[in-house]
């Protein structure tokens, strides 16, 4: 069994709510998140930092967490923003060695939450958070709906 | 004449220390650094959020920031980490609206520094920052010397 929680993750063997996956990449909700929807992408294979990790690893990495912050802004979430943040390496805050791209969506006004989030990392209701996103990539999807119900 | 600073640094009317760039993006010198080296990479398309962006631009977009990062770790900038982050929307902190990756060269030990840096986002001698990202880049295409001068 794996030292690393995210490879345990990724192999089934540690707990996470999953959002999303396809044969390279992972996302999942952080279990401390700074806001409702903080999501993690990680690469299925294990790299500790940029220096390990395939540029075209990373490159979809980013096309994952890019398609997220989508989905968070469509979806129940209703973001109106999201922060996309690698850290790479311990001197840069990196707390987990795997490389993980955060994706935190952000509502207007939420500066006061936010800062609140950063300092107590609660989960928020990880089941309805997990389908407000997975709701949001399947209406990414789908041609886009106005009130009318007529296709823009 | 563009609104958009950052169109206008990517058609060449408006100063910036370029420190690479190629047919769709463009990475600059911040000119509020947090710390020494904070650079952002730009697509040369405008797009406002990531909404409006190309997801291949994207990934593209966190291709180079993944080689900045490593070059200013192999550089003289000599970093032990960076941060990449993209601030996708006014909710989410993004001032300019043109998508930009900032990457942050972080040294061991630099918290102190890089609050302050958070704070003051001074300059540091933009000419000679350039080099070493663009000498670190270089360094990134050269076989790994190490100090005995052999290839490892
Ligand atoms: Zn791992
Ligand atoms: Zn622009």
């Amino acid at each position: 069994m794996s030292d690393c929680v995210f490879c345990r993750i990724v192999a089934g063997t540690a707990p996470a709510t999953k959002v999303h996956e396809d044969d390279t990449l992972c996302a999942f909700l952080d279990i401390r998140p700074i806001a409702r929807g903080h999501t993690l992408v990680v690469p299925k294979t294990h790299a500790a930092e940029l220096d390990e990790l395939d540029p075209e690893l990373g490159a979809h990495l980013f096309r994952a967490g890019h398609r997220l912050a989508l989905a968070m802004r469509r979806g129940a979430l209703a973001a109106d923003g999201a922060n996309l943040v690698l850290n790479d390496g311990r001197a840069a805050f990196q707390t987990v060695p795997h490389i993980h791209l955060h994706v935190i969506p952000r509502k207007h006004g939420d500066r006061l939450a936010f800062a609140k989030g950063f300092l107590l990392r609660r989960p928020h209701d990880p089941v309805g958070t997990a389908a407000a996103i997975t709701e949001g990539l399947a209406a990414l999807d789908r041609p886009n709906l106005d009130s009318e119900g007529t296709a823009s």
